[in-house]
């Protein structure tokens, strides 16, 4: 399979693309690392990058933000910040991607646990998150139309990622990157649509 | 209780505040109707609403709107107009209401069962109720600091809809409005916090 990897280079997605590469043709893209730079918070830019790279069997995306901080002082643009990235970044590389995408194809989509299982200073998470979620089930009816199947891994706080901000998440536990992996693994090469894979 | 709702006069609005006002005293906001009127698409117009207003001891919002239409057709535009309405709309109604809602208060928001069973041509309202959704799962635990309780009523098609929109919804069951009702009274008059309150 040639399958697009946008954020193939981050902590999730180079421990993704390194088993993937064992079986498919990968494309990794990123905004300044990967074989492609683009902007996914930029749908214009989302466009020139399909049409650089043309036809794929999969898009997975393991990549956008979302600000995190107390809620008595949240604005709507620490909202929007996450809104152009992770939510509509993701939604905007969908859109755009099901006319690239071949018959019998797939997407992946990001989400993780603060969906449903909330930290403090965690609610723009929370709320794209779930976003992207709901997206997923909702446009799976349609895509299954060409054979094309959506899913999104929802994974927990990632082993990688522990050192670094696990004190954020007291009383989580981090998921092991195997588990991480299977969960993108399961979305690609399984038969499953419009699931939300939780990892933890 | 001094109860702020906005969306008190439509379809869903009408029933729940009918029921309402036999017990609290209410003030209804609408873009056109109700007592004051305000925009709840703009983040300025929603501080005005509530300068005039002062403190509440609950914010009710059944309101709020997004696009339908086929997934091969979406656009970026069309989920922005959502994002405005429905999902920002109500997240700015709480960032700005939570300033003025006496400690021990309530919130309630509204999104709907497409965040889990979708429909044809329901792909933004999927996303934009399952955001909603998360929202309120991420922002209970901040809100409890003041005794403040959030949750959100996520109805199904509801019986005084199904004449004008049922078509849209194959094999739907219609939701009593009496259901609905008492949805919103749970959230405002019992003591959950963080619930997704499904009525379907
Ligand atoms: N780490 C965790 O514990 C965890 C848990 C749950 C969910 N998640 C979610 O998983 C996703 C990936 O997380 P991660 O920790 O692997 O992130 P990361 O290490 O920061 O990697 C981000 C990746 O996205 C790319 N990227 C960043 N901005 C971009 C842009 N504007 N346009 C295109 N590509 C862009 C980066 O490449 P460039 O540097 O080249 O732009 C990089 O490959 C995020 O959505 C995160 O919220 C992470
Ligand atoms: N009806 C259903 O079957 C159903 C099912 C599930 C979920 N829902 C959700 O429940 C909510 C209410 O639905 P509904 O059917 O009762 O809607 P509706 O009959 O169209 O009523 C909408 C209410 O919102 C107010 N409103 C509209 N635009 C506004 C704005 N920009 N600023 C402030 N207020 C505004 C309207 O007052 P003005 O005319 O004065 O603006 C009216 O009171 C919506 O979010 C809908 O998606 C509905």
């Amino acid at each position: 399979m040639k399958i697009l990897f946008v954020g193939g280079t981050g902590t999730i997605g180079k421990k993704v693309t390194a088993k993937l590469q064992e079986k498919h043709e990968l494309v990794l893209a990123g905004s300044r690392s990967g074989d492609v730079q683009f902007d996914m918070t930029d749908y214009r830019s989302i466009e020139g990058m399909f049409q650089k790279i043309g036809k794929v069997d999969a898009l997975v995306v393991a990549a956008g933000g979302a600000y995190m901080g107390p809620l008595a002082q949240l604005t709507e643009e620490h909202f929007y910040q996450g809104i152009r990235s992770k939510m509509m970044g993701q939604i905007n590389l969908v859109l755009v991607g099901q006319h690239y995408l071949n018959n019998g194809g797939s997407i992946t989509l990001t989400s993780g646990i603060l969906s449903e299982d909330p930290i403090a200073n965690g609610t723009v998470l929370s709320a794209i998150n779930n976003a992207v979620n709901g997206f997923v089930v909702g446009a799976a009816g349609e895509l299954l139309q060409r054979g094309i199947r959506i899913n999104v891994v929802s994974p927990g706080l990632v082993e990688d990622s522990a050192e670094a901000i696990g004190s954020y998440f007291p009383g989580h536990n981090p998921v092991p990157m195997d588990r991480v992996v299977n969960g993108y693994i399961k979305s690609i090469e399984g038969i499953q649509t419009g699931q939300v894979i939780k990892v933890y």
